[in-house]
């Protein structure tokens, strides 16, 4: 297409997503579950359908000589099918945020001022290859009464194609607008850049994958964008933590799921207990496969177990069986380490000492600061949000697990009796 | 100063206030008040100083020509810094909103899970002539615990410099990081443009001041705005309203003081009544000096009171005594236009409708939506929320007037007694 043509098509989305959003934001929480659950249904019908259609994505994706991992994310298996339904069914059963009025007081002027909370209106997701991304974000903004605009890698365009097909079928069926969800349906960059030029039609723009992509769409951005950056989470272990407590925590948080933002990369362990539990940890994290870099006096301690760390290693976000190891002189150099090199995701401190972890609790600035427990929990399901869309690394809006909630804003309702103002 | 230069000095100012971020968001609420008290003092002993550097910018800003009305906004009264003492001790008097922990439930896993609600870090305001902005909102950043850089009117900047130099004397005396208010100490536009760049250091940009400055911002800046655009406010006139009522509430909406964005700029008329109610309310306008712009019918209904609108005047911010009436067929086509020409800000409907008052109140997407009470309620002080920084006309963040607590965030803290994920 050439950019007038795209520019057109972008125009024509972003108006009927508008126009739907007003239709979506007024459906009430029952046709909206009902929708979710016949999607499920409708998934699980068209099977054959949908299979075909990551068919012809699989064969041009490994055409181009596509890394096996990428080619992973991009199946969709009967299993994958079976896990967007659980996901459906999830959502479905979630409480409706949109409606909820509340601090509704009486003002001295005499009129009664409430927030209502209501959607954002039109979100814009933009994602890499995995085409589940396609159902489980349409459901969470549907379900939060906003209108969708997705944006999939260009390599799972049929995959997208064939899911928003199946789930416009449904709202067709209810004689719901249909554009309430809308995949771009051409793969040109450009499409991309004129989406995120549209401030007037879209209210948000939710990118998800690596940092690239959304430094990328912050750049490019007019439109309000909710940044997951990367996970860098540290561990203060804190002198007179716990130490058995403390070796099972740091375990879970490095190996349970090494691949995942909220695990472990940064261990920091208070000098006093450094020459005991620093040998005994790393044996830990040895058997366990880990590869530990850690600062001089660690090295020191730990012999073969742990190596040098370089200067680049400190902050690194590995996702994988790897940590730094620092040895530090108390609390004050642990957060400032912290401050320094973390990515305010999710930091947690292991101790006994109240005054210390009251101290860790308000003064470390991340999206999770937890006590005595793995970073691991950092996580919409664990915090009791439901599911979740991103975790936000940065302030504005949310800051942490975004669920339904996160999706909406509040708007102000006043109640009068004819007042005016003085 | 050459690009390098300018570079050096953002770089700087930005790393001060990242470091005072801390002390500032640590700092317990009752020696932020102490300091706000003591910044009014200060005020007031240094008045001389304070008016001799404003004298400068004035005697700059005459040379140069410009107009009276800029003149006024930018020159510092006794009256005024009288007003900004008092803006002071209003925020000292605010309750501090950092530290409240909400929402702490025990999880199935066993850790215990809420939110701390923490300032933002550093904001940076940029905004137009008003020399006692820069003191405004100094005072509600500190209040809320965020470090602030100013960057006020190119005209503005002796008076803004004196104003910051009081206040840091007086964070100087506690022994407090003087880096928490700054003002960018020259002019050139690209201090703003760099500052923009930012976003490793700043949490949020507040332009305050016209569109044209809100739209400028937005498209250069990597880190969030909030936005506060036009205020293109509606009022509905239902067939049933009580029609002295409406009067009473409309003329209070456009009359009281046309200049703010929570004026009345159009008003939509229920056929049912435009007969009757139209004269009656074009006379009370008349008589108060607003001139009438209408549909074809509304000039047919009221003679000479109205003239005819043209296309471009429907969603035009007035802020003056002017505004658009239209005869509409029903509610729907008051939502359609209040849709297509509103601006988010205020919208209102006057009715004795149960069933219409709801539908406008759940369906109408603005701030502040309202029944039966004058636009000009929609403001910080009268909602209950204290001094305001502005309102949002996006939903991001904060949607409506925003107060203190729309200067913070929330984080998740976790308290655990060494749980793990299974």
């Amino acid at each position: 297409m050439d950019r007038t043509q795209i520019e057109a098509t972008v125009l024509d989305m972003v108006n009927k997503a508008k126009a739907a959003a007003r239709v979506i934001g007024a459906m009430p929480a029952a046709l909206k579950n009902t929708i979710l659950l016949e999607v499920g249904e409708a998934l699980i019908a068209q099977q054959a359908f949908i299979l075909a259609e990551n068919a012809k994505d699989m064969a041009a994706a490994e055409q181009k000589g596509i890394s096996a991992a990428m080619l992973n994310r991009l199946q969709i298996s009967e299993k994958g099918i079976k896990d967007m339904v659980q996901g459906l069914r999830e959502v479905a059963a979630l409480e409706d945020p949109v409606g909820e009025v509340s601090e509704m007081r009486r003002r001295p002027s005499g009129i009664t001022v409430g927030r209502m909370r209501v959607p954002l209106g039109v979100i814009l997701m933009i994602y890499e290859s995995r085409p589940n991304v396609t159902i489980d974000s349409a459901a969470l903004c549907l379900k939060a009464g906003n209108a969708v605009i997705l944006r999939g890698g260009s390599e799972a365009i049929n995959s997208n194609l064939a899911l928003a097909k199946v789930l416009q079928e449904v709202l067709a069926k209810h004689a719901v607008d249909p554009a309430i969800v809308q995949v771009l349906s051409f793969t040109d960059r450009e499409g991309i850049d004129c989406l995120l030029q549209q401030e007037e039609y879209i209210d948000l723009v939710i990118p998800r994958g690596g940092e690239g992509l959304i430094r990328a769409v912050t750049e490019k951005s007019r439109i309000p964008v909710l940044k997951h950056y990367k996970g860098v989470c540290h561990c203060f272990v804190d002198e007179d933590a716990d130490q058995e407590m403390a070796i099972r925590v740091i375990l879970n948080a490095k190996v349970q799921r090494p691949g995942v933002c909220n695990a472990l990369e940064g261990l920091l362990v208070h000098r006093e207990i450094a020459n005991e539990f620093l040998p005994k940890v790393a044996t830990a994290l040895k058997e366990a496969g880990v590869r530990i870099l850690g600062c001089h006096r660690s090295c020191l301690l730990c012999d073969e177990m742990i190596e040098p760390a370089g200067e680049s290693d400190w902050g690194t976000e590995f996702l994988d069986l790897a940590l730094v190891v620092r040895v530090v002189a108390d609390l004050d150099e642990a957060m400032d380490y912290i401050d320094r090199y973390g990515s305010k995701h999710t930091e947690i401190i292991l101790t006994r000492s109240y005054e210390r972890s009251q101290r860790f609790l308000r003064e470390v600035d991340a999206s999770a600061v937890m006590v005595n427990a793995s970073t691991r929990f950092n996580d919409g399901g664990q915090f009791g949000l439901g599911a979740e869309i991103g975790i936000s690394t940065t302030k504005l809006h949310a800051y942490g697990p975004m669920g339904l909630k996160e999706l909406t804003t509040r708007k102000f309702i006043v109640y009068g009796a004819g007042e005016t103002r003085a």
